[in-house]
């Protein structure tokens, strides 16, 4: 294994994430939070040493890399930027425990958006920008953003890309690394200023603009307010809820937008799944909760918010959706599950999977009854290889054992079934809040260290999708040749 | 498709209804309860009506079925038996409801042991005797029975031996039919033998250890007390425990032992599985809930019970499980989706598929890893193909998907989430119990009659493992060639 590498590049990501942190650096200043600038500078200068330190310690001439150390990469660098990620909080006294502060660095990179704070109004501005900004960071993956500054990956950055890319890759964009990167970066860049445009049309603050626009971006989810986005107005609710579902969406298929082959675009089996699920999901929970609510639009206004929150695993909230009737908190609970398309920036099992795994029911379900008629599952116009079809049945597996295991690990907790479920449920999908003791009105400032832990590495296994945390802390990796 | 062959077989299944009905026809007599020994007797008239109508009317020189039609006999069997067997409920006035009735005797032949009644203890004996019966006769499975009557299938009874066996077929008793069936209804019924002289000697009344050990060797749960088994002795709990544990095992396995083949049963990945997640459970729990017992030997033996119980799928409690800390909730909780393994009479998702699962899950670890080097996966020293292998992860999809659909459709209740989510994951796994409203000391009585059948039809789906029903319901089996 070509360790060197690995911590030569860990090393220019920890430098890069210094350079991140130029930016809340800035903001401190401007509101003039000197304390605040303080901690990013001490932040960014113990980034740059160890960056270096590693850099410079570890470099080697011998580029080559293979899968396994693309997974180790991945894993690394949300795990060392999560931990440098979290000092200016703590040093600015805006997250006094090291413990809180890491889980919120970790919910930010993972855009989770799931809170230890139980007053997240009192934070500097220096540190609401930092948590959101990692976001937006995480969002589009840290990784497609470094590839794009890197050029020594060249093309093996591939593996990076994979272990990156959210969900089982059929059809996509053909991973031509820098390339590429770039021009998800420009869509993503685009999209997020648009959202601010809007929002800032509909007379919310810049700063509050542009802080939601990375949390929607990242499909995040963290705040500036106590009550998330309930009391922003109604057409600021509006754009909110269409950004989440355009993060939600496929990022292939704005690519395809911009080749103008619209024709696959309107042919995405996915991209229906993902538009028809969340209506339905809409519909359903507005006639339920209808009698709670002065009229329709608000009732509708309040479900499209909601279920566009979490299917696309972003988790702001408008409303607090945990004293809703028990059918709506199901229907909540099944898309955190579902999550959003592959290739957003969206956590989740993924809508993606979900119609793959429905397409292998249906086939299933024929060989039985025709034992000689089975025909290759197609997914967007192309044959689905057996070892993709395979990989979504034992994601399936690992991802309901994973679940299982930090629901078990959290449940020493003084807390009720429900909470210990949607607690893991919410964070291992990236989501945010859940429902009972962590509802969206409340936090998991509750919770025990040990358990901040567990959830912050569930969080990091959920946003990578198992495998490459796992190839990471497995001991063999690291001993084998 | 042999429409003729499939009801003609359904008509024969009826009939043998009838003659199954006369053993609880006796036990009214016995104990001199006279109606309801008119309503086994007006049950057996339908039953014989019914069936030789059905029989006379289809019977056909072409026995020729395939695969399809096996499925849906296997369906229509367990529905025709549960809709004629909840007939002496309501005639009897045991239970005025038919739908209750038939929730009832769904929930014997399915063997989950879920009841919709508040006041068990005021049940007539026939009553009691038929509702465990259930328990026996759909525990090892209506057909194999059936099969072992009715020579007429020849060679062509292994679809519906594949229809019935629970589990992935994975170096399974070769399926010779009537042989094997007598083999597989004669372990099944020593073990029930030994378990009534087993209770006995521990001073339970002869009905109360025919009742049991009928509840015990299906996996079923029906008790004849209101707190189920908590008021019997120690050493009657111990056996319980022992022989719900028995019967959860793979039936194979006692197949090997007969033959000597003591190594293979050494070896068997299952059976090791299978005793070491009870083993871990119940020690976990133990430790868990030792604070509220008197002494460690409570404890242990309320932790040996309701884990047996619940990984076995059968149902009985000693103790009110649903006031016991989280942590215990929620290894009760991952033990009803694990439930037991292949080829016994436990339900659920089954270690054996479990085991294959997380081979599976090495397999792609490791082809991640080194991409040229991935070995077929063994199991129990075969290596298992392609399609069984593909097979557990799709099976694991289309669980999921039927759980999620069964907790929306009743979450209409006005329960709370818990609630919801463990009726329906007890039903649809065969167990009985859940936690919350339908924990051990409460019932499914409350629901309405909307969501009683529902959940007799999770019963139905998790009991026959969804593919047939799935199958017999589907329009286009019927209207295609």
């Amino acid at each position: 294994m070509n360790k060197k590498m690995i911590f030569a590049t860990l090393g220019k990501i920890t430098v890069s994430e210094a350079g991140l942190m130029l930016l809340p650096l800035l903001v401190s200043l401007i509101y003039g939070e000197w304390t605040v600038a303080l901690s990013f500078l001490a932040a960014i200068a113990l980034a740059l040493v160890v960056g270096f330190s590693l850099y410079f310690s570890c470099r080697t001439k011998n580029k080559l890399i293979f899968a396994k150390e693309g997974f180790i990469i991945v894993a690394g660098a949300w795990l060392i930027m999560s931990a440098i990620g979290a000092i200016p909080f703590v040093l600015s006294g805006d997250i006094p425990s090291y413990i809180d502060a890491f889980f919120e660095t970790v919910s930010g990179f993972t855009t989770t958006g799931a809170s230890a704070l139980t007053d997240v109004e009192s934070l500097s501005r220096g540190a609401l920008f930092w948590r959101s900004f990692t976001h937006w960071v995480g969002g589009m993956g840290v990784l497609v953003f470094i590839m794009a500054l890197l050029p020594s990956f060249s093309d093996r950055s591939i593996h990076i890309m994979r272990a990156e890319m959210p969900g089982p890759i059929v059809g996509k964009i053909v991973p031509r690394a820098r390339q590429t990167a770039r021009i998800l970066y420009v869509i993503y860049f685009v999209m997020t200023v648009a959202e601010v445009i809007l929002l800032l049309f509909g007379d919310m603050p810049l700063f509050d603009s542009v802080v939601h626009a990375f949390g929607t971006a990242g499909t995040g989810g963290f705040g500036i307010k106590s009550d998330s986005i309930a009391s922003y107005s109604p057409y600021l609710q509006w754009v909110i809820t269409v950004f989440m579902f355009l993060f939600g969406v496929n990022f292939n298929i704005y690519y395809l937008m911009l080749l103008k082959k619209f024709k696959s675009v309107f042919k995405s089996g996915e991209l229906w799944a993902y538009v028809g699920i969340a209506a339905v999901a809409t519909v359903a929970i507005c006639i339920n909760i209808l009698p709670t609510f002065n009229n329709f639009w608000d009732a509708l206004r309040a479900s499209a918010f909601q279920v566009s929150s979490i299917i696309t695993t972003t988790g702001f909230s408008t409303v607090d959706f945990d004293v809703w009737p028990t059918f709506s908190k199901v229907i909540l609970a099944a898309l955190m599950f579902t999550g959003a398309c592959a290739g957003s920036t969206g956590g989740g099992f993924k809508v993606t999977r979900l119609v793959i795994l429905f397409k292998s029911i249906k086939q299933e379900l024929k060989r039985m009854i025709h034992p000689r008629s089975v025909r290759a599952i197609k997914f967007e116009g192309k044959v689905v290889d057996q070892t993709t079809l395979n990989g979504v049945g034992i994601y399936l597996g690992i991802y309901m054992m994973c679940l299982v295991a930090v629901i078990i690990a959290i449940s020493f907790e003084p807390f009720d079934f429900e909470t210990s479920f949607s607690a893991a449920l919410s964070c291992f999908n990236n989501i945010g809040p859940g429902f009972s003791a962590v509802g969206p009105m409340a936090s998991y400032a509750e919770y025990t260290g040990f358990s901040k832990i567990i959830l912050s590495f569930a969080m990091l296994f959920g946003r990578l999708e198992i495998y490459p945390l796992l190839i990471a802390l497995t001991p063999s990796t690291w001993t084998k040749k």
